[in-house]
C-alpha cells in the first residue's frame, strides 16, 4: 500500500469539488488516483482495517430508476468512509427542473459531502440534470450557503456509467496485472440478444469511452441499426488514436469475438429507439410506447443468435477470453428462455463476474474520497499511520 | 464560541425530557440556549470540527405529511450529533390513536434519543398526537421500560412550526446583530396569494407566537376571513404586551408593508376552512372536499393582488426590508403563473432565503442536543476541549 | 458483568459464520452465550456505556412482511454495535429464487456483517429462502468474493421466530432469577380467539421449540384442528423428554391454565389452513382466498371463549401467573370487540409485556455480536477495559 500511496502523491489531483460525471472529462491522473485509492481501501477492508475518513456527514442518493447493486454499493462506500446515506425519495418530495432543482439541491446539502445520482431513463436528460445539480451546489458553496461543496457521483446517466466502467477497469488491471498490460489487448464490446427491450446505452458507451484510453483494441459489435450515441463513438475513436489503440465497429459478433482477450456481451436498445422512446415517455403516449416495444422485441428476435455460447467463446484467444458483464445477465435457460449468454459459459465465469462487481463499492468509495475530501493525501496518511 | 458557552452556563436549562413542541411553552432561557447551541454547532461545522455528542442511538422520524427540507434537516442534525435516523413509515406499520400510540411509542424507543414528528394535516390532531407520544415515552421511562427518555421535536403540527420559527429567529439575530436589536423592528407577517389551497397555518402562527416575545412590532395581515387560530393570536397579543412590542392585525398588505424592516409574505388557508376540511377529511367526503377546494380557490382568486412585488417592497423601510420565506415560495412566472412573490423580488433575496433555511439543521441539532442529552453543558465542554 | 464474561469464556462458541435460523439447531452453549451477551449489552446500555464493536459495516434487512417492532429492534441493535442498516426494499429491486438469490445475496454483501430476514408468509418458503441466502454468502466468502461472511438472523420465518422466543426466554430468566429456576415451571402456550385470520405459527412453534429444552412443563392448548407443524411438535416433545420437562397438548384452555406459572395466549391459524392459503397465494386465487378467509373466520368464531379473562387467570398458580405476549395483542374492547385477552388482564400486565419486548433489541444485538464478529470474546474484553 505504501507503494500505491507514493504513486498517488506523484499524481496531479484536483478533485475536491470536481464531480465524477463522465470518465472522458477526467484526466489520466484522476482516473489512476481513483483506481489506486480503490485498491488501498479494498486491501484495508480485506485486512479488517477501518477506512473512516469522514467523522460525519451525509451521502445523498437520488435514484430515478430502480437499483439494488448500485444502491448497496453506494451505501457500503458511504458507510465505510463514515458517511450516512440519506435517500431522496422523489415520491415523498418534488424535484423537477428549473428553479426547483437549484433550490432542492441546496436544501439537501447543508451537511452533505457527496451526492450520487442515477438518472438513465431519458436520452438527453440524466447528464443535464446532474450538471444542473452540480452548478447549484457550486454556487451555493461560493455564496457561503454551504460550508462544504458536495461532490457529485454519476451512478448511471443516459451517456455514461462511470462507476461500472471504472470497476471493470479495476477488474482488468487486477486480471492482467497492470494498466500497461492492457495495451494491445482486444476487448469485444458486443450487443447480445435479450427478451427485454429499452436497456440503457450507458454501459457499452462507458466501456468504449474508457477503455480506448488505455491502448486497447476495442471492437464494438452490434446488429445493423443498434447504434450507440454517435458523439460517444466518435470520441472513443479519437481517444483510441491518441492512446495507440483502436476502435473497430462490426455487425458480426463472431468477428468481434475472434482472438478477443475479453468479451463483454450485453444487450442494449438502438439509439434511435431510445430517442423515440424518450419523446413518447415525455408525451405519456402509452399506446405509442406499446407499439414501439412490440416492434423492438420483434426486431430483437431476428438476432437471437447473438448469444455468448461455448462455440463463440472458442473463437476467442486460445478459447480462454475473460467474460465480463455488469450483471444481472440474461442467462439462457436460467433467467429466460433465450438470452445474452449460455448457462455453461456464465457458470464458468460466474465467480469472475462477482469479482468484477466486488470492485464497485470500493470504486465509489474512492470517488467519494477524492471529491469529498479537501485533502485526500492527508487523509491517506492519517489512515495508514 | 467561548463567549457563547459562558452565556449558556448562565441560563436555566431544564431540557432533558422536555420536548420542544410549542415555542410559547419554552422559557426565554430555553429559547436562548437553543439559539446559542445552534450557533456553536454551526460555527464548528463551518470550521470542519465534529459535533459528535452521542456515541450511538436512534433519531426516529415520523412524517405524516410529505417533506424534503425538514426531512434532510432532521437527518443532517441527527448525523452531525452521532445519531442514526430511523424513519417510521406508517404504511409499513400501523399507528393510530389510543392504546396503540402508547405501545408503538415505547416499542420504537428502546434505544432512541429523539423523536421528530410532522403531523400538520388536521386541525386539532397534530399537537394532540405529539402529546400522546410524549406521555407514552415519559411513562415508559418512569416505569424503567426505557433506559433513556427520548425527547420529542415538533417538525410541524397544526398549531406551531418551531423548527421553522426558531431558524427564522436565528436568521434575524444574525441579520440584525443580536436579539436586543430586534426590539422595535417591524415585521409584516402577511398572507399572500397562491394558486393552491389548504396550506397549513403553522408558519404564520409560529412566527407571531415567537417574535412577539422579542419586543418586535408584529403586524399580521390577511384578507378578511383568512384568520388564524384565535387562541394563538390572543396569546401572541399578550406576549407582545409583556415584551414591550405590539401585535397589530390589518386587512391591508400595503399597511403591513409600510415601514416594515422584515416582510414574510406567505399563503395559508383560512382557519374556518381548515376546520371544515378536517371534518370532511375525517368523513372521507371526497365530493365535499372538491367543493371546498373550488370555493376556496375562487375566494383566493379575489386576492391575487396580495403579491410581494417591487412596488410593495418600496413601501418598506427605505425600500430595503428583509424578505423572508420558509420555502418553497410560489414565484410569479417561475413556479406558477401568479403567486406569492414576483420573480425579481425573490431573485434579489434568493440567497437570503437559502441562508434562512441553512439554520434549520443546526436549530434541530440544538433541540436534539438539549432534549436528548442528560448534561448538555458537559457535552459542550467535551466538544470544545 | 465480569461474572457474565467469565461464564461466556467457559462456553463452546462457534458462532462466526453460524447463522441464527432455528433455536433447535443451536447448542445450549450458543443459546446461553446469546442470553449472556444480551444481558451485558443491556446493562451497559442502561449505564450509558457504548457497545460499539464494529467500526463500520452494513446490517442488511429484508422484510418480506410488514413490521414495526422487529424493524426498530433490528435498527437499534445494529446501531448500538456500530453497523448501519441498509434495507433491501424488494419493490425497488427484484429478488426471486434460484440463481438470482445467490447473485443478489452476494451483491448486497460486499461490506455486510449481518443480514436479517423476515419471511413468514408462506409455509415451506421462509426457512428455505434463508438457507439459500446462507449458502450463497457462504460460498461467496469461500471463493474470496466476500471479505467477511455475513451472519444471517431469522427475524421470523414460517417455522421459528427465534428473536421473539429468545427475548421471551431472557424475560423468563430475569423474572424467575435463572434458567435453572425454569425447571418444572408450567407454561401454557395457548391459542386464543382473534377476529383476524392467517396469523403465523412461528410464535407458538418458537416457544415450544425453545422452552422444552429447559425442563419446563409446556402445555400446548388449542381448539381441535388448530394444529402446529407436526414436525415441530414432535421435536419439542423429544426435547422435553431429554430436558426432564414435558410437552402436553390439550383442547382445553382451562386445563392449560390450571396451575400455570406462565400463560401465553395468542391466536394463530391452523396448520392445514396455512398450507391451503400458501397454495392459493401461489396460484393468486383471490376468490379462493376470500372463501378460505370466510370459512376460517366462521370457524374461529366458534371459539370466542378462548379469551384470557380474569376468570381464566384465577385458574393459574395462586391466580398470579405471568402473562406473556409478543404484541400487539388483540384486546377485548380496546383494539377489537372481542379478542385474545380482556382489557383488565392486559392492563395489569402491560408493563410486563413492554419489558418482555424490551429484550428484543439486545437479543438481536447479541446474535449480531456472536455471528458477525470473528472474536466475540476479544470484543467483550475491549468493551469492558
Amino acid at each position: 500500500m505504501k507503494n500505491a500511496i507514493e504513486k498517488i502523491k506523484a499524481l496531479d489531483l484536483k478533485n475536491y469539488g470536481h464531480d465524477f460525471l463522465l470518465t472522458w472529462n477526467k484526466t489520466p491522473d484522476e482516473l489512476e488516483a481513483t483506481l489506486l485509492i480503490a485498491e488501498i481501501l479494498r486491501e484495508r477492508h480485506r485486512l479488517g482495517k477501518p477506512n473512516l475518513v469522514f467523522d460525519s456527514g451525509l451521502a445523498v442518493s437520488i435514484f430515478r430508476d430502480n437499483s439494488t447493486r448500485t444502491r448497496f454499493s453506494f451505501a457500503s462506500a458511504a458507510n465505510a468512509l463514515g458517511l450516512a446515506v440519506s435517500d431522496m425519495d422523489e415520491e415523498k418530495s418534488q424535484v423537477s427542473h428549473g428553479e426547483t432543482v437549484r433550490e432542492t439541491a441546496n436544501m439537501i446539502s447543508f451537511m452533505t459531502r457527496v451526492i450520487g445520482i442515477r438518472d438513465d431513463m431519458y436520452l438527453g436528460e440524466g447528464h443535464s440534470y446532474m450538471k444542473e445539480v452540480s452548478s447549484a451546489v457550486q454556487s451555493g458553496f461560493e455564496e457561503g450557503i454551504l460550508h462544504n461543496r458536495p461532490g457529485l457521483i454519476n451512478l448511471q446517466c443516459d451517456i455514461d456509467h462511470p462507476t461500472q466502467s471504472m470497476s471493470d477497469l479495476a477488474m482488468l488491471k487486477s486480471y492482467f496485472g497492470s494498466l500497461d498490460n492492457l495495451k494491445g489487448k482486444k476487448i469485444a464490446m458486443s450487443w447480445a440478444y435479450s427478451p427485454s427491450y429499452g436497456k440503457p446505452l450507458s454501459v457499452p458507451q462507458g466501456i468504449i469511452g474508457l477503455l480506448t484510453r488505455y491502448g486497447m483494441d476495442v471492437t464494438l459489435a452490434h446488429p445493423e441499426g443498434y447504434n450507440l450515441i454517435p458523439e460517444v463513438v466518435k470520441l472513443a475513436d479519437k481517444q483510441a488514436q491518441l492512446s495507440g489503440g483502436s476502435l473497430n465497429t462490426t455487425n458480426s459478433m463472431d468477428q468481434a469475438f475472434t482472438d478477443a482477450d475479453i468479451v463483454y456481451p450485453k444487450s442494449w436498445a438502438p439509439f434511435h429507439v431510445m430517442e423515440e422512446r424518450t419523446s413518447l415517455l415525455k408525451r405519456g403516449d402509452q399506446p405509442g410506447l406499446k407499439d414501439l416495444e412490440q416492434s423492438c422485441l420483434a426486431n430483437n428476435a431476428k438476432f437471437t443468435d447473438w448469444e455468448c455460447t461455448e462455440e463463440k467463446m472458442q473463437l476467442t484467444r486460445d478459447g480462454k477470453s475473460l467474460y465480463m458483464h455488469c450483471l444481472p445477465a440474461d442467462i439462457t435457460g436460467v433467467s429466460c428462455e433465450q438470452g445474452e449468454v449460455s448457462a455453461s459459459v456464465f457458470d464458468r465465469y460466474r465467480k469472475d463476474t462477482y469479482m468484477e462487481a466486488s470492485y464497485k463499492p470500493f470504486i465509489i468509495a474512492a470517488m467519494m474520497f477524492l471529491t469529498g475530501l479537501k485533502d485526500p493525501l492527508l487523509a491517506l496518511d492519517v489512515l495508514e499511520n
